[in-house]
């Protein structure tokens, strides 16, 4: 059976996550209703990284298997054209080794979490960022945020619900940086996270960004390894999947 | 009456366009009532630039009277907490003399307009940006807007509909760049624009980006002084108003 590599775009807000649900909309569901609709197949679509509700991506990584062997740019069109109108798009089909595993090849993870400092409600970042009503300090939180560098365990970060086996995961990028139009990027990578490390993460961030924390609170949280000492989370629709890195 | 000066964002998907209709919602008519409904006054609002149904604007400015004088952070809260769900807000408000006139006063308008090159459905662009399935030379689409560039009879780019009194205009900036995250933006200013001219310009400029058209033909389209020899224009979703510039 042919595996097939997809790099998948999604907005999060109309589904209840990545993962295929008994009740409500998921994406992975989405993706095999539309598989099936086109090759009559059964499949199972398995991706990267498990997104939560209303978590968007724009560089999702996923496999399917089909038992008969299409071309690539097919598989990519007949799926975006059973996709329609979600907002779901298969940006790129190509075949894969038998052994690429979506999940498991992964190397490295990214995400960009976006912020707005603001009084003025979002109108055009609404659902696409998430608003604080106060100034950030930015370089405060880009410098608090390098206390979170390397291996740690990260059960501050760490929502109770996280089925890891382990809570020690090695940080290796946390960026922040003002960008072009008023947006403040948080960008991260690891080789895995933790459920819910990001939002978490960025949520004790902004703790720092309006001066309610200093890089050591920030510090003296992660060494408690203790749920209790988070910031409150960030919600989900500021926080974009943005990459998956494997072997070359 | 105290002046106020607004700087104004909304997503232009649910509007009929700036402009107050007698059917159909309007930007300007949500301002209006907004502020009726804190200041319980009929007032007029005033934009800059009178953008077309779907178009976006992330620095629209208009101007209003109010019979009371209010702190302006409070005129700019209260027009906000009114909007709501509306995806209109008001990002600054500020005292203006009571010369200053949001559209007479404009001394030049900046517009970007966002184009994605590539086969599969917008997912996270969908509604901001126009999709074009093949790819666009964007150095030979910079290149021709060059030619577009001074004091122009812009007929070729204009609405039949169009209410100017002349069909001269002089275009200060057309950049075509590719920008982070595949997009494609056409960026431009003058001191004001025909009706449709920037999504006439767009479109014929997407001509050349796919090859249909040379810059030569693009500056033939513009000599024609002539509708008809205009390429199909870009559609509203992929335009935003980002600035209006006053005297200082």
């Amino acid at each position: 059976m042919p595996r097939y590599r997809l790099l998948v775009e999604y907005d999060g807000a109309p589904f209840a996550g990545w993962q295929r649900q008994a009740n409500g909309p998921s994406v992975q569901g989405a993706l095999e209703a539309a598989a099936f609709a086109f090759s009559g197949e059964t499949v199972a679509v398995k991706g990267a990284g498990r997104t939560d509700a209303g978590v968007h991506a724009s560089g999702q990584v996923a496999h399917l298997d089909l038992a008969r062997d299409w071309r690539a740019d097919t598989v990519r069109d007949a799926i975006n054209a059973h996709l329609r109108p979600q907002p779901v798009a298969v940006l790129e089909a190509a075949c894969a080794p038998h052994d690429f595993d979506a999940r498991f090849s992964a190397l490295r993870r990214h995400y960009v979490y976006r912020l707005v400092d603001r009084r003025a409600p979002l109108a055009l970042e609404l659902g696409r960022a998430w608003r604080i009503p106060r100034p950030l300090d930015v370089a405060a939180m880009d410098a608090a945020a390098k206390r979170l560098l390397g291996r740690h365990d990260f059960s501050t970060f760490r929502a109770s619900e996280c089925q890891a086996a382990s809570p020690v995961r090695t940080l290796d990028r946390l960026d922040v940086t003002r960008e072009e139009g008023g947006v403040v990027a948080v960008r991260t990578n690891a080789r895995s996270f933790l459920h819910n490390q990001v939002r978490s993460m960025v949520g004790s961030l902004v703790q720092v960004g309006i001066g309610r924390w200093s890089a050591d609170d920030l510090a003296a949280a992660l060494a408690k390894a203790d749920r209790r000492a988070c910031g409150p989370m960030a919600p989900p629709d500021g926080l974009f999947l943005t990459q998956v890195d494997y072997p070359a």
